[in-house]
């Protein structure tokens, strides 16, 4: 394997920093918010109902995130929503978008280490700006060779970035938190893939099968990479 | 002059497709959405302010364009415009979302003739989906070696793109309707800039001033590209 990997590419949330634990903050400060009119629960179901059916035209990231929970907030008022409460779902948004990036433990020194040996890039999905401006804030872009920010994170958009990089999908290592979206479009590519199993997944990457296959590795943290890599 | 050009790089919206057309459009069926509260004078410019006071956050794109006009119907309507409104707002992003791709006239044609003795670059600001969406449906993506969704055109994001690029900036033929994001930027880097004025332009990017220098190019349509190139 170690002979065989041309590039590292990392996920960037839940990977290499937090972000769904503030989703899943902002979703509970929104249900408080709309408490006379409904359980957290039917607010939960119905905001992530809108999510998936407006993914199509918002893709990932925060923005729509705000539009889906303005949307929810009407319909479960049955379109009596004060407007002093959208205006707090728009305040919890751009605070949101504003948050201070927390970098997971080891995420530094590993990538520090292994841009030594590796060409290392970034793949993230999301809101162009607000992945930039956490890249900004990571401290972390003097490592990446490449940064690639994604509208989505399906085999032919893995394709299409590792043409860009100029390697094989063979020679390629990919590591991330998500089953879906990190590792199994990585495998049916036959490249490696690592899955570091973050303690807050969104429903929507979950996957509930088992993941068997050779060029598949768990690891508990991103530190064991360079067990793994050396 | 066409010896030393190695690279052109195309703007996209109001240079290859209508944009800010259907921008204005929907401002003004916002502003009849809320004549009940003030005059469309006076919600065209909330809603400007707003949006250049969100840019830092939203960036450019629809998504945010409609979290701004949400905002604006509550400021000026007092906090007191009903669910209904908003619920319009939404349905009008969500249109503009899904707008089918108005190529401008002669694009096509002009880019199949220059993609034959040049690369051809697009160089595009706004939300990622969006863009992407806007590519695929225009049918162009044939004639672009390098696409690049930006978060903003300013100087630095150039230098970036034209890294990727592997050209010098003198090496470059940037072509758009913005003198502010498309010409001024590509001067000051020491590339060649040609500006195709549009009829609509976003506030946000009018230049008052005149553009004279050695490397500015004014063509009235994308068409006459041909003329000053072979």
């Amino acid at each position: 394997m170690k002979e065989e990997i041309k590039y590292i590419v990392f996920d960037a949330d839940d990977t290499l920093w937090v972000n769904e634990p503030f989703f899943r903050e902002t979703e509970a400060t929104c249900c408080e918010l709309l408490h006379e009119f409904a359980e957290p629960q039917l607010i939960m179901k119905t905001l992530y109902d809108l999510e998936i059916r407006n993914l199509p035209v918002y893709g990932y990231g925060i923005k729509g995130f705000m539009l889906c929970m303005i949307e929810t907030a009407m319909i479960i008022s049955n379109g009596k929503v004060p407007n002093q409460i959208i205006e707090q779902i728009i305040v919890l948004g751009k605070a949101q978008l504003t948050h201070p990036v927390e970098l997971l433990e080891g995420v530094k020194e590993t990538l520090a280490t292994l841009s030594k040996h590796y060409p290392i890039a970034l793949a993230t999905k999301g809101d162009l700006l607000d992945q930039q401006r956490k890249i900004k804030l990571s401290g972390l872009s003097e490592y990446f060779s490449h940064i690639e920010i994604m509208s989505d994170k399906k085999q032919a958009d893995y394709d299409h970035l590792f043409k860009a990089l100029g390697v094989a999908p063979k020679e390629i290592m990919m590591v991330g938190n998500s089953l879906k979206s990190d590792v199994l479009p990585i495998l049916k590519l036959d490249g490696y893939a690592v899955h570091i199993p973050f303690h807050t997944t969104w429903i929507h990457e979950v996957v509930e099968e088992e993941v068997i296959h050779p060029k598949f590795t768990e690891l508990e943290c991103i530190s064991d990479l360079v067990k793994i890599l050396f």
